[in-house]
């Protein structure tokens, strides 16, 4: 099969070079262009040196249309405004767009939607393909699972310097499982216990939060009932899980018609 | 919603008693009869104060085909020609049939198949929800993550006194996984590692076991790749979640048209 | 080695017959005597038979006095009242003494105190071998690993019926490892979080709660630091561990002088 | 109280690059020299620099004698000569010397102990405090509880990349096990299970090896009884956990007597 050839855009952001070096090491895949504003500094240097890895004979340019006129894919981790914008640019150019950006009004959605009914678009908010399997695996085992036979619980430890909790990761395995039992997370969140809290409410959704040390995010779904329980859990040891999820979501754009795609979709997941 | 008639055979034997129990008390499941040979001291018992529950007002009798005329399903983990036996009176009284009996040769299987024409009946090796959940999704996620980028790798823990490695358990995960790649468990296991062992293979299935006091069963099969991990475990405190996963089986019969299904029918999985 | 000769006090209570089953399997365990208070249903019964397993060849009976006397150790889950008295007995007979009775008030401690000036006496909230024996170790590593570099956080996990929460063992290994580093656990647990946390404040201990299922009790404590985290962890699967800490202090009592003895000491842990 | 004045030996290989790191984070610390043979291409270059930190005012030079002079304590993770002469140095120096090398032959374990008569020499084979903690804690466990009621088993897993099992930390925590038991490791270790094994043999140690992914090396020790299993594990997420501990080493050495110390001392286990 041939290569996917990438287009990088932001490639002098963190995750940008994350990207360049992925691209690097991923066998199909090759990167053909890495794009940065006009008033970037980095604009002419190699793709590879900016990433702090080998040469890769792609130099920075502002040059969007040329980029994307020769490429299988772009990969993009922006803003709302800048993503909107590429879509098209992508759209016009018959290249597949994946979008890692978060943070869209309504505004942006419309002109992204409009855009993958003319190529192919993979957008998520999480681009990590574990995360995404997991909350796949998670809404279908609370609705194989009666409410009334398994409780769930989500349990979570992230560093000592995360400032909220839960995590958005918790809250959103808590959705895919409150969507797999056809209940509003809201309603049936435990979000704390502490003293004489009662016995378990029947269906509802606990949520348990560890703080400490580096650690870079776990996440694990509980489904408990009588003389057994079920874990499904995430483990991720670095952030450069995002990067390699959205590596693998533009490798899967290819040859694929015009829409607009999750990474379930790119995981193949029924659910 | 009426309540489902269950009838148990066996009903003296060690799960036939916990099955008793499971019934009584779980919503919406009735005992209207319990099982024994012509030759059992327990016939004329009640069948609650044989399971050591309060009495159920239900006699155990030989009779079976008085017993399954007035039932929904009946339940039987007994021997194969009993149950080849028993799926043929269940299908001539239109009562479903939940199967956990193990050991069938081909003609038993051809008898079930026949009466499946004509009743429900739900087989399977093993009753539990959790390990059927699992195995269905282990299969998924397997077929979603790469054998390139994600390896898999099965670990099990079982009491001190079990005499085999690995489990059956775990040989059935490792098929649920193999299935998802499209590959043969066979030639891709590696059952241990000890010494020199090189480099993990890619596309290998590893299995690790792990023995000591009296640990029910505990699964788990880990996806382990570049900066992330899934695992999804099982863990079995008690036995007798053969029988509940029976009795949810029966509950499930209620009103389903004829046919052979499997737990995983019953928890609704689409893998 | 000869065996030693043990009584059980409140032998048709739920833990007195647990005791009697845990006795009858322990090597170099021989039950000798079974009591219970003058008014006792089940005086002159076998202990074996009250217990559910094959008779002992010992009549439940109201003799404190001469049951002792033939006795190495006489293990007491009853009630404050019940085992100071059994305490002075036990002194004058010449009996070590196992309690695992909870709820003392001042005047029993004092009389106990004074009987372990004349016999053994082992005395603790939890006779379970494995707790005790976590929480010496997390003293040892909260003392070993500076309160700077790891952080300390206590997960419990229990039944869905429990109704407070975190359990009193979390506590206790809250205590140790608050212990360990010469602090109090109250000015220091965070109980709860949720929402805008802000980091983790140096030194302080997190509680996580999970409820679920029919789980006995699980704890583990973890202490993460940079790139590296350590847990300790204890998983009870049966509610017998209590019963089987209480025999094993009581083989442990034989020839120990007088003194009132912990299951730290039973354990032989110096921390 | 004053700062421990450190010098790093060997400071442009990749473990001296991480512990000038890990100095210049660490309250109390100081870096006040950086080491590198006569022949280093890295002479005169700024130690923070070398390490891609910020400047810390400190060249790397091959002096030594006038490296030493000024400080509290060298470290050292270089090779058997080399820390050999660098023990002699230190001793006559007045320098404490941590000391990570492996490798010795019996001649330079005999410069070791004879230096350390002179100043506090710290060494071990494995620098993790979290490592040296848990066989410590493990050691106490195995001691505590008998043989005969609890078996203990051993898990680690490790990246694909790993070429021998079980790993050497794993056989240092069956060390450590056997050792708390009184017993042999080897005669009593079970390195792998497959087929017809027969009930586990007790008072064996069991070892079970995971392989997958980036894991950077995890470990967990089971002692699994009747109804309860404790288990002790400690997760590396990052090599710099070595440099870690040997920063820990040269602060706990300040104001210490001479004399040969392990990392056992440096966390004050008593075990």
């Amino acid at each position: 099969m041939s290569e996917t050839r990438i287009v990088v855009f932001g490639a002098a952001g963190r995750m940008g070079r994350t990207i360049i070096e992925i691209v690097a090491e991923t066998a199909g895949a090759k990167l053909v262009a890495a794009l940065e504003p006009a008033s970037s500094a980095a604009l002419g240097e190699d793709a590879g040196s900016l990433a702090g890895i080998r040469k890769q004979g792609v130099r920075v340019t502002s040059d969007i249309a040329g980029a994307l006129s020769g490429a299988d894919a772009v990969i993009d981790f922006s803003a709302p405004d800048a993503s909107a914008m590429l879509a098209d640019a992508a759209a016009l150019a018959g290249c597949a767009h994946v979008i890692g950006t978060t943070g869209f009004q309504v505004e942006h959605e419309t002109r992204i939607a409009d855009a993958a009914r003319r190529t192919a678009i993979v957008k998520s908010g999480n681009m990590s393909l574990g995360v995404n399997l997991i909350a796949g695996l998670v809404e279908q085992a609370a609705r194989a699972l009666p409410a009334n036979l398994f409780d769930i619980e989500i349990l979570e430890m992230h560093h000592r310097h995360k400032v909220d909790a839960p995590s958005g990761t918790a809250l959103l395995l808590g959705e895919a499982a409150a969507k797999g039992r056809g209940i509003g997370l809201d309603e049936h969140a435990v979000r704390v216990r502490d003293g004489q809290t009662g016995p378990r409410q029947t269906g509802s959704i606990g949520f348990a939060t560890l703080r400490g040390g580096s650690v870079v995010g776990e996440h694990a779904v509980i489904l408990a009932g009588e003389g057994e329980r079920i874990e499904i859990s995430h483990k991720a040891g670095d952030r450069a899980i995002f990067a390699r999820g959205a590596v693998s979501a533009a490798l899967w754009t290819k040859g694929r018609s015009a829409g607009l795609y999750s990474m379930r979709d790119v995981l193949g997941l029924t659910g």
